[in-house]
């Protein structure tokens, strides 16, 4: 059974190539913003918004692709009682940078592993990161050296990258905090009989 | 003040560069078997060979280079009351992965900066690994993919590639397992001033 990674997230992509997993990419084409929205009128708990939005994005895939095993992921980040959006230019990031400076917020991770148009598996994870007190200098400095790739991430950070100097303090596992909680993962693939035991 | 990393070690390297810390490499010339059999007939604790490894190095380097900022960074493997050395070849790897199979190990780590030829600060940090109960055809599998590369990492693994796949669960720092407690480090390099703030 082939894996399709249901997401055109390079950072999942680079996390499940390195640990040897063979996959293609087919990105899911729901309306993110349009299904996040419907789940937010519906009063979903904002902890269940991303594995609400994985089960969409593997179930979507699995309807073109009923023969693979598809994998459906999603992040949300959760900073003082509300869902954060992506940000869409580097203004809105120092604008968000500038709110999370010095203070904790939430990464919530959801996986999904669907089967012709079911769904098999679900893991949901999050992490805890507090971010230091830095100066409005190092700020644009970060901006200005890692430009437009912070926007793919919803916290405008990648640990892998400068980004893990804007914080003090982590809790929680590091591949989740990269959006794909790799053991839990690893070990569903297993059961399955699609990667060897 | 110029950072010397008193390592050859890749993996901490890549950590360092990765979260933009401007440093050169000056591996320490100290005969790490020599010292850890001398640390071990003196009886220190198994969990101390790491920080006294990683001050040995540190000192060593500086007194060469008194005016820089020198890190030194060791890391022991500690499984079944007993520390394990590196592997020499493929066959050694073998049978250590074949003990660690099914089993808990723990990794302990030291960091250490010295300057003008003192100890400035240290850092220890450890980590507990399970690898789960994979098949010897997996375990053939590793070997022949990863090749002579795990030999650098004393568990004969690197969690940045295929090695993931041989735990089911792991704890601690990511940064720890590979060698170099980002964190603590950013934390202390700010506080000399040597990053910015």
């Amino acid at each position: 059974m082939n894996i399709i990674l249901a997401s055109s997230s390079k950072s999942r992509s680079r996390v499940l190539a390195a640990a040897g997993v063979p996959f293609t990419v087919v990105p899911s084409t729901i309306d993110e913003t349009i299904l996040k929205d419907t789940l937010l009128r519906q009063h979903t708990p904002l902890d269940k918004i991303a594995g609400a939005l994985a089960d969409a994005k593997a179930l979507s895939v699995s309807q073109a692709h009923p023969k693979a095993l598809v994998l459906g992921g999603d992040q949300t980040l959760l900073f003082d009682g509300e869902l954060v959006s992506k940000s869409q230019d580097i203004a809105a990031a120092r604008v968000l940078l500038a709110r999370l400076r010095g203070k904790e917020h939430r990464l919530i991770g959801g996986l999904t592993l669907a089967h012709d148009n079911k769904i098999l598996w679900r893991h949901g994870e999050s992490a805890e990161l507090w971010m230091r007190h830095f100066s409005d200098a190092f700020l644009e400095r970060y901006l200005k050296t890692e430009g437009t790739s912070i926007l793919s991430a919803v916290g405008c950070y990648k640990l892998e990258g400068l980004g893990v100097q804007l914080f003090h303090r982590i809790t929680g596992d590091y591949f989740s905090i990269l959006g794909l909680p790799l053991l839990p993962l690893l070990a569903e693939l297993r059961k399955q009989g699609v990667i060897p035991k």
